[in-house]
């Protein structure tokens, strides 16, 4: 129950992040698709730590081996298993973790939840490791959209105090995504990627960390897509995003920024060009009664600052039951709203291919 | 697929705003429960509208019938079916709107869903009047809940431009809920309360809405409850949040207030009070790695002004496939923050069983 | 969990023998499909109890009330209820029954599992009433799928020691079906019907009931359909089969035939015949590795002999928790084979549905 | 959707004969279970191809590799994923295959559903192999089952025309099934081992294959376990049973046999002993409206004759679209009622642990 998604696509994912591998089971991709191993790798590569001075100096690969269900280089029908092996894995720095519950980390809680039996090396099933499935499992999702002319798109709104452009709501487009992909940083505003990095080293430098907002985009999704209720747009969406470890708010189209406002001010008025139906405003994202309008899907994640930081912290040891301080040493990510952005990209993806 | 939602509790939702009725069967309450009909009705009654000039003036009694899995006023195991019939249905002010798509409501993407097939009077299943058996199962839910000291609140925690203070995250206690049931309008904060009553009233007088954010708590739950990734209390939580029509967004903790925070900022310390691991501060809202550690669950949701509103609109004629505009006169609601509050804690409710 | 089946279309059944009414909620029916409501009737007719002397004489109209997702007579899209009200009661009957367990009826285990909160009259939620709501959504399923040109019929195969032949497993025809329709009892030698009669009429007169043998057929779904392992074609159809109260096995083609038989007697080769690969034989009854083979898709479903007859039975009383015996005087089928003939062709067009 | 099973214990399978490697992930299985890896050999061995004359000489040694879920020998509450890989793999044998539909085989379906990109070689997904991971997992649950003094037992009822005596359905226990396990063949009556050896042998030089019955048996689960209707005993054992590839019918308790009785000869009266209510009977094999009543658990499953025979058959070549004919050369199993006997078993396991 816990680790399997969807009921068109499924996915089944497991690993941990100090243990054998991390990897996933993808159901429901129809047989004969051919998979772009290239375009796989290029989506991980853009999670991928240790890729500059910006993320954790914890080297891996991320190496896929294909177990199951591509033959020849085609989907067969049958699930699709992936595994990456955990090469550079330093499970020493977290032996003296095993009783001191590294604050606001899953660690007290899964500790609670698996009675202390849970691996808890690096996060363990927890760790932001196991976004790499997601990412592969989201890319197949994302080559299959693009032959259908639906493109994805995801952009840095927000690192700390340094903020990003919108989406042009109503007129986004494959070029926007497409320039966001050359950028050292995805951002529209290209003045603003020097102040992320910036904003990203200082934090960095003080042993601490930073937060931020990813904003994504779909364009080319018809009208119609989507069920009521349950199994809406959002809910589809938002149930996938808070799988990412960090995320801890989700909102579509004018999201909390419809608090403060008149139905006047928000309403997004249709009209007719070339025999299509079209909205002038496009602050509900795309999304209205859970279903697409054919307008571009728009919705952002708040990522929280990595709670791995270098200052110490008062916690608890839960061997002895007793309040202790906690200095963390490891490799630990400074922001990781940069990494995370393909894959707020990649569930996105996955989303609307089980809605189609 | 689309309505039917949870596996140990499960819920399916039916009816349309002017068909015959709306209901909802709902599976996996233990036999044996003691069904509390009044408290349910004082939940349903919180969400009723026509009550006061804040709301609108479609008189619904919403009166519960039992259809099954009740006998002798306790559970029997079985699926419980309850039903509402719709009787204050005028759905003749609906007629015209058959063709006439009302600008961010649900009738453009559904239409093109359905093929023109859907029941458009009213918005059809996509109607707020839907929530009311999401509130008949929450208040179930709830009283379930109660008796193993798990207590849900929730208040308004903005309307347009009048603020609540936020709940005490670290020592919410049943006591604040009581109070908040008191309240003409659950607010902390009583000085805001007129304040509120002025913005929505206004906003009706100007044939305008209104929105706002509703903040829910949940205390008593113990740690160790959720699951990782898709299973977890947020996804549980947005998933179910995003089917009460009018959400475009969830957050949880400090949410969206992550982004322009450092680590260090919003760590969540423990420490050991008579035995037991307690967090200084509650920046994640009680949960962590999707499962609970122990402290309030907090989170919020934003409510967007209702669409409909009296002011001419620019849309279309998708019968005649042209450019009109819109002047609605039906009954309608300036704001709906206050209606939606006790479908919030509804939703917080099933999600907690769902999960226990 | 337990009273929800389905993922494409989805089904959720409610109600008591003797409560306000039994239903169903029926989901993932596509928008604009005109109903057929005398086409339903026809089909619950043949399940309907009291119209001969060869099943119980309870009256029961079972009249259909549409609650929702119908509307102008053509499907909305929208999840589809319907109830049918409990008329002809005799509660009173089944008062001393509460604690005396009915051998060979569920109101052990049930008793057991719902802690003695389960409605008991009549079988509560286990009665075999609940096949009428089954019958009203598998009518529908057979509609649509007769659109597509895809036909199921049943026939009784044996009634205790009256053996019916066997359908034709390779050339199956709708002709076949027809003809059945007409007769008295669904039995392709007619000279088989009276001895039917004859042997449930001699059960009845003794006070004892009598079991038998349904045998259905599906023609017209084409290659392909199905999946590997959990939702097969066998796994689907199997899941729904033991839905219906009384059924205590289920075979495919040859079926529990193919344990005394060798590889090449029960090969089902192929050869091309008009550009279409055909099956000179079909042992498999139109299934291989769960997915359809373009052939009839043929099983049969043993019904176990009623448990409740008029003659003396040692049983329980577990409110005393000493033993009695049981002497039943209430209205009963001395065979149930007949009225579950049109059963059994529902779950097969609901199963094939769910699979297309 | 398509290989995912369960909700409390979840099951994802994964592989082809040929791939890489063949494999499974489990989920639900509750934290801290020390699992006993002799134990699950033991019974992966029972599985095990190429033992004696008796089956097929393709040389498998099946070795488990555990990638996640086990951590010092506990499970941590995680997925736990297994591999297999592939090893005894001679493909060339299938390259001529490609376009030849084995009659009886999964080939043509499977060709038809996954437009000719299925992996073809063995059988691909659809291969007997695939119930290696089935006995992984079931060999876990098992274990587990035990510590809770429910045990599950198969013979072979049947191979070809010798028959084994049935199980005591009233007074099964725990050394029936351990004298099962220390016979060379799972039989009760020991003067039949040979003869089926015999009926094995014989058909193996006819270069022919025979068919089965399973009976398996269930001690030791209380009453009260099980849902009505889709989540039954029966429902949820069946959908699994046909997941096993030659399962063609499953049957509970008397079974088929029921057709020909009376309600008067298979009823199953109560009484006490020893403050516990018990059955002088169990011709319903513990299961009353899908719910056990504290009886053993009785089912049995007919395996067809392996298609794979050595004689010449009629096919088709779907890509020349033309008639031919197939003599197989391949390595296999004249009979896999004796290998299939320890997947029924797990099937049971898996289904018992899952509703319980």
């Amino acid at each position: 129950m816990s680790n399997v998604w969807g009921k068109k696509i499924s996915l089944s994912i497991f690993g941990e992040s100090h243990g054998e591998c991390i990897g996933i089971v993808m159901n429901g991709i129809k047989a004969g698709f051919k998979v772009d191993m290239e375009y796989i790798k290029r989506n991980m590569l853009r999670r991928l730590a240790g890729m500059n001075n910006l993320s954790t100096q914890r080297k891996e690969e991320d190496k896929i081996e294909i177990l199951s269900g591509i033959f020849n280089g085609m989907t067969t029908g049958a699930p699709i298993c992936m595994i990456i092996r955990n090469n550079d894995v330093k499970s020493k720095d977290y032996d003296k973790l095993k009783y001191i519950m590294r604050p606001s980390h899953s660690d007290f809680s899964a500790n609670v939840k698996y009675g202390g039996f849970n691996d808890y090396r690096g996060g363990g099933h927890f760790s932001g490791r196991l976004t790499a499935p997601l990412v592969f499992a989201g890319a197949i999702a994302k080559q299959i959209l693009e032959q259908q002319n639906i493109f994805i798109g995801s952009h840095i709104k927000q690192v700390g105090n340094v903020f990003d452009s919108n989406f042009d709501f109503v007129n986004l487009s494959k070029e926007c995504f497409d320039m966001l992909l050359k950028k050292e940083l995805p951002m529209i505003n290209s003045s603003k990627v020097d102040k992320v990095k910036e904003e990203i080293l200082l934090a960095k430098q003080e042993g601490d960390s930073v937060g931020g907002i990813i904003e994504c985009g779909i364009i080319g999704v018809n009208a119609g897509i989507g069920e009521p209720f349950f199994n809406s747009i959002e809910s589809t969406i938002a149930q996938l995003a808070f799988s990412i470890p960090a995320v801890k708010g989700i909102e579509f189209g004018m999201g909390f920024g419809f608090s403060d406002k008149r139905g006047s001010q928000c309403k997004d008025e249709y009209y007719i060009e070339n025999g299509r139906v079209k909205a002038y405003e496009n602050n509900n994202g795309g999304i209205l009664g859970g279903i697409t309008n054919g307008m571009p899907i728009i919705f952002r994640t708040v990522i929280k600052p990595t709670p791995s930081i270098s200052k110490e912290q008062r916690t608890v040891n839960i061997d002895a039951m007793e309040n202790t301080v906690l200095n963390l040493c490891g490799r630990h990510d400074p922001c990781i709203v940069q990494r995370a952005v393909v894959v707020v990209e990649c569930i996105g993806a996955l989303s609307v291919l089980e809605l189609l």
